[in-house]
């Protein structure tokens, strides 16, 4: 999520591109920030594509909604790559293979221009997660099932007793006072805050820790594991 | 799973530690070199570690006999920790945070030898997978199951239909010829292997980019993304 992660792979590739391509989501520009950063190591210019709009309240038709944001956002960057051409690289937040639209958005472009694309891999959230906290995401031999937070009474419902929870706008864990997290926020980042033990015991402090990731950075994004009493 | 995956934070590592362990197991010992190629590359020797004999019959008790297992590699480690000091680095194939026990083997071997450790986070094979097939791991907003190929059937049983399967010493997918499998073997080495498609249609096509694999790089290592039928 920084510098310290990009791989020898990656960092060929931005040093050998025209132009690096990055959401610019208003709010959210802490984000933008730590990618001009990478980007800015290797010399190369990042151009900011402003990113639509995007209705946040709890639309009845979910893959609808995200689907109608996702066309504006592909015209967005269909414009940036007709008026620049050359090499552009996507620089991803985390790894492009959990909840990420950047995939999809080249997919859709490459329909619209003549456009050759690689995926290359980086280090995601909950990979930074089990570091920090120096664990293994599952228990021996089992399961991890990674979700979303929106998911997440579904998923224990039917059974699931090690979740990983993703795109926690808001947490809400009534009910599974009994169950173990290990919670970590702006990971990877300087203001990176990390909460594990018995979910009655930590909310309080899980809520501080939030509130000091928000203060510090002006932004938060945290991800946690959920493992069920034994 | 090679140098190109290396991120700074652990290269920065690897030049400053005084050596590299790795187990070395013998049969499979193409990893081994794998990663003697990392340390080679930061100029930094690697001491591999004989892994003992594990019983890969199949066992009423499984946890039981990985505790078995795992007692004797702990043993292995301590060994060369207490004849050798200073700073020990060990390389771990892939992401530490799935299916590997080195965190549990550095957590016991601290009960036994005074020693602080950190968790590095790298480029895990179900990331390599999605890279390659240029795909996201789950559909918009759902989740992917990770789990191994003893537990698939009960997952697909429990009604799981978007599943990561790793440990796959052997492939049966009979049932599933409906489902969409992404699959690769040794990603990351030059002796990588991919195929994708509807079950039922490629089958032979999967077993015989496997047995090239294991022919070119003399192991073979595998993992794949199912999907259900929409
Ligand atoms: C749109 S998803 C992108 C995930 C990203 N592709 C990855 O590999 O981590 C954003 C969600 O990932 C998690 N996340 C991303 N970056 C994070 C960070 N630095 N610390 C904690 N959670 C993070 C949060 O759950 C957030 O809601
Ligand atoms: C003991 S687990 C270790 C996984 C590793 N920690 C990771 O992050 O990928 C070994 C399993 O991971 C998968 N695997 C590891 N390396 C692989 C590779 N290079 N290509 C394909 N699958 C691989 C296979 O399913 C294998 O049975």
């Amino acid at each position: 999520m920084g510098p310290q992660h990009v791989t020898p792979e990656v960092a060929d590739v931005l040093r050998a591109c025209d132009y690096v391509v990055a959401a610019d989501k208003g709010d959210n520009d802490g984000l933008l920030a730590a990618r001009r950063v990478v980007a800015g190591a290797y010399g190369v210019e990042l151009v900011a594509v402003t990113d639509p709009e995007r209705d946040r309240s709890d639309p009845v038709d979910y893959p609808a909604a995200v689907r109608e944001w996702h066309e504006a956002r592909v015209a967005a960057y269909e414009t940036v790559l007709r008026e620049r051409g050359g090499e552009a690289a996507f620089l991803v937040w985390g790894d492009p293979s959990l909840y990420d639209s950047t995939i999809r958005i080249v997919e859709e472009l490459a329909t619209r221009l003549p456009l050759d694309y690689d995926v290359l891999p980086g280090i995601s959230a909950p990979q930074l997660l089990a570091a920090r906290h120096r664990i293994v995401l599952h228990p021996v031999g089992a399961p991890v099932h990674i979700t979303t937070a929106r998911r997440l009474r579904d998923d224990v419902s039917a059974g699931q007793t090690n979740l990983l929870v993703m795109l926690t706008s808001s947490l809400d864990l009534a009910g599974l006072e009994d169950w173990t997290i290990w919670w970590g926020a702006n990971l990877g980042t300087p203001s990176e805050e990390l909460v594990a033990g018995r979910v009655g015991e930590v909310l309080s402090e899980l809520g501080a820790a939030r509130a000091r990731a928000k203060e510090s950075a002006g932004w938060v994004m945290d991800v946690h594991l959920l493992r069920a009493p034994a």
